[in-house]
């Protein structure tokens, strides 16, 4: 009952009754309707067009205002039939998948010159590796706020260049992951001038073969398929949740459409749509409109690269090519792409409003969300996109212990997603937004600052 | 250390020092070198022939002696590059696997009827079948010693020919698994008389179904790629640990070499290969031989139907075919194949010894294992056929809480193996083989019964 009541919070002002109990199940039902009809949505395929178009029904079904779907082209990349084999000392097919956003190029049989950590790799010299198909076995460390992610993805998005800037012949590396299944996890490289094959192999894979390296010579044949399978179209889907002051500064929240091939993208980013628009659906459901509009973007195209000159982020940066003079009346951005994890933070940029952080902190008391000040925070990429744009950034931070058991691999599906963490991000992205387009337009004046006691 | 001194029992005649640190470390040594090296074992595969000629070289230089590969030709069953695609509403490719000995033939595109239980789709008439894909998404429920899979394999081995009875045009399974993971389990289905498609999917990937289903029309297209690829040849390796009585009757203990496609057979049965080569070792190198022959055979072709005269089992059929004469001088066979979890139990046949299960209690008494008469043990497999031909059973019962979650899917790697389980197995079958095979050839007579006492 208290999860009822949370999921649609009453406002002093809110003279309704509290929402009905199914408003609490808007975000599950939304995802368990976009991951079963669409599956992956990998940018430009029939599939993300298909999701794109039923997500535009359903935010005009939900009463938002000019939703639209802007299109814009990009290169479809395809991961292909790649493979990954051990031709010697004996054969044997690896649990492997090729890196996003590269050509393949032709098969390539060479022996395997393997590394403990990215560190080692980078510190052999080119003798060692020319000619050689390097693998970098290091694993993922686990932690509570993905923070090994985030030292370790230089690996993947640079580690194929620095391979073949030494003269390697193909590049593995162990799966960006905290799971020891069967499985490989994909993820975006910068793009490369010429084609060089570069594959992530499944946790398990790596140790087999980091044991293999330990007993003689292992040679690899990698076996092309990725590269771009030509032109296509993806879109940002955007619908508007007017406020009372059309003048006033907007607040633009988003999540993005696209994921990888492996799995339905449930956590990346489904939970991430489903908690942002069940948020927005809400407010509108509210008698009350908020102060300031509320912009909602789901991105496309954000996981591949590509090869001109959008390299990443596509979908963001067309935004802001097309919105570029309307990004002076968006002055506060957001987006959900952490994985399905309970929202344990909230870092919030300097918006002159010293208030706002008790008035957050007051309104997420239920909800164990660490409130605090961080002008330097950063991410999910789209909302960097928008942060380079000039765009202050309020970042909402999740648990991301279990984020890299299902990132941008085939477990990405409903089943491992933990709704009642859903409904918990539903309900705190429904506070945040509500105080944060009904924070005023003028902010009182800081408190003057106590004067320090005397030594 | 107490694990060290167990992994060594010590006999009241056992003059020598107990075994150095290292023995207990034969059986994780030769699984990770079994799998490491060569990773899937399919019969006929040349990883299978190639394993065979390894193990068959280590026997011989553990010192056992008799040391044969029995080869003997199969037909090589492939899984191929077969899919299962849902088709409409939205296409998307599905995790799946061909259930083994099937011939797929041509592609199928057709409806989907779906079913809860297995029961349900056999109580369908066959008017609501014919010319639909069948799919039954019954879970499988886990249970400590593994009753749900023996209880549901029905729905995998005679699903197939079920639904072409009924005139359907494909047949889909939710993989026999009690994990949740996004692997579809293979396993055989017996040999129907004509190519009909029939496929394992993921869990994750059945609740999808499930869910589609519900919304509306369905349509799947099961593409083919399995069927028989030729003529192959396997092989059974066998190896005799020499009694003091060569006279005696001897005991066979067993495990099976193949494996399926997907993972490398760690548990399935490279864990038992590793348990019982491992007592057999331990056994040669006490100071004092047993008083019976030990015969070790390492089967091959347990996994994969045939569409011959074998339908199944060929290894164990053949071994007898081949040793028919000698069959009358084993009286006791036992087959490590239950996956990779501690031995719980133990079921003993009537061996007119009846002092035999007290002195294996004692002789396990720091094992946890529970020690009785079941004179209708069955299994494993390969133990059934040489059960059938006349051989008492004693059966040795694993946990097999964690068995279903990597049973015939691409999770059955070396990193999956509790090591600690398989040292477990290892001390448990020295025990019971030395007690076994020390058993006096006249059993002392049976203790008179008490008289009962009166009313």
């Amino acid at each position: 009952m208290l999860a009822l009541l949370l999921a649609s919070p009453a406002g002093a002002r809110d003279e309704r009754p509290p929402a009905p109990a199914v408003a609490s199940e808007v975000a599950p039902a939304l995802l368990a309707e976009l991951t079963t009809r669409f599956g992956a949505r990998p940018a430009g395929s029939p599939a993300d067009r298909a999701a794109a178009a039923w997500l535009a029904g359903r935010l005009r079904a939900f009463g938002l205002s000019h939703v639209a779907i802007e299109s814009f082209p990009i290169l479809r990349w395809s991961p292909g039939d790649a493979a990954v084999d051990v031709i010697a000392p004996e054969r044997r097919r690896l649990v492997a998948t090729p890196l996003g956003g590269l050509v393949s190029g032709p098969t390539v049989t060479a022996r395997v010159v393997a590394y403990d950590t990215y560190a080692a790799f980078l510190a052999a010299p080119a003798d060692s590796v020319r000619g050689r198909i390097v693998a970098v076995l290091e694993a993922l460390p686990g932690t509570a706020d993905g923070a090994g992610y985030l030292r370790l993805v230089v690996m993947r998005s640079e580690g194929p260049a620095a391979a073949a800037r030494k003269g390697a012949a193909g590049f593995v590396l162990r799966s960006l992951a905290t799971h020891h299944e069967r499985l490989a996890s994909s993820g975006a490289t910068k793009p490369l001038a010429r084609p060089f094959p570069a594959f992530a192999i499944s946790p398990p894979d790596a140790e087999e073969l980091g044991r293999l390296a330990t007993k003689g010579p292992v040679t690899l044949r990698l076996r092309p398929g990725a590269g771009w399978s030509g032109r296509a179209v993806t879109q940002n889907v955007v619908a508007t949740l007017p406020g009372r002051d059309p003048t006033a500064p907007a607040v633009l929240v988003s999540a993005h459409l696209d994921s990888w091939e492996q799995g339905t993208g449930a956590s990346d980013d489904g939970f991430g749509i489903a908690a942002v628009v069940a948020a927005v659906k809400a407010l509108h459901d509210r008698p009350h409109r908020p102060l300031r509009s509320i912009r909602l973007v789901l991105f496309g195209a954000e996981e591949v690269t590509q090869p001109g000159s959008y390299p990443n982020f596509a979908g963001a940066r067309r935004y802001i090519e097309l919105h570029r003079r309307e990004l002076a009346g968006i002055d506060l951005a957001a987006e959900s792409d952490w994985g399905g994890g309970r929202i344990v933070g909230l870092r919030l940029p300097d918006l002159g409003d010293p208030g706002l952080d008790r008035r957050l902190a007051a309104g997420l008391a239920s909800e164990n969300v660490l409130v605090r000040t961080d002008r330097s925070a950063s991410g999910p990429p789209d909302a960097d996109v928008l942060k380079a744009a000039g765009v202050p950034l309020l970042r909402l931070d999740q648990d991301a212990t279990l984020l890299f058991d299902t990132h941008h691999n085939a477990r990405d599906t409903l089943d491992q997603v933990d709704m009642s963490a859903l409904r918990q991000n539903v309900r705190v992205w429904t506070t945040v937004l509500r105080l944060l387009a009904d924070r005023p337009l003028t902010p009182s004046p800081s408190p003057r600052p106590l004067r320090r006691a005397g030594p």
